[in-house]
């Protein structure tokens, strides 16, 4: 059968469905379980944490409130590690990037919108966020509670994955 | 018009171009300039390269034949800096991921393949390479040459772009 104008011939309908998959997916499926540190975590054990969770930034919280305070990479880990810092001494609120200036995603947010800010704003990881809830059931505006991780090694995933069906 | 088996109504066609392009878009086309550094450039200057070039991991070549002998990562960097060594005395060659360990790519590969070998292996860029040629106009087997880079970033890049035809 000859292809029609607005119609296209598809030997692989698995295809077409992987296709629209990348779409419509959203932030939830992929996102990964995010890795928390609080402000007064030391540089060198921040540094010991990226380690062991095997993850490149590593996402700050409030001691007390759980709150979203900071985002640290491995870059900023790097640029304090060869000043003058004790790192043993410095917590990781010296070197971290801060609220307001970190980029968040939300789970039900699209990949492709979580991959245009991972590019748009050079970073490495979002966290993946809802507000918290006060006594009356009322979202607060700015506490953020951190439910995920998505970096550009989920995005890249998503990518493997639809090759897959080559 | 209802669809019909075999066949997918596409109100755009641009959607469907973007789509053909991902499955068989090749690394040539997104690929970066490679960040490169000799074997025996001190921790030091290396993470002075990676700051500079913004970039998150370096290539080391040979310094007189220019060909591949190793990959630098920023954990790679941040690991050795934590230690006792002295980063300025340190070359990167104690540091680096060396050949044959080092995954790398093709011009002409896919880009969904570029996504694999990211994913699968678990690093963060792949140095994209072409064989050296010899006097007689015959590919050298082990000796390559370093033409680019393709990172979890253009691979994240590739999908942010796709996401402008929403």
């Amino acid at each position: 059968a000859k292809p029609r104008v607005g119609y296209f011939h598809l030997q692989d309908n698995s295809y077409l469905a992987e296709i629209n998959k990348l779409y419509t997916k959203e932030v939830a499926e992929v996102k990964s379980v995010p890795v928390v540190v609080t402000e007064k975590t030391s540089i060198y054990n921040a540094i010991t944490t990226l380690f062991l969770e095997d993850v490149g930034s590593l996402f700050v919280v409030d001691e007390e409130d759980k709150n979203l305070v900071g985002v640290i990479s491995r870059k900023d880990l790097l640029k304090i590690t060869i000043g003058d810092a004790d790192i043993n001494q410095v917590p990781v609120s010296v070197a971290m990037t801060r609220m307001p200036n970190i980029i968040t995603i939300r789970a039900d947010d699209t990949v492709l919108l979580a991959a245009k800010r991972l590019v748009n704003y050079e970073i490495d990881a979002l966290p993946v966020v809802e507000n918290f809830i006060d006594e009356s059931g009322e979202p607060l505006e700015d506490k953020l509670k951190v439910i995920g991780r998505v970096s550009k090694t989920n995005i890249t995933r998503v990518l493997a994955d639809l090759g897959l069906e080559m």
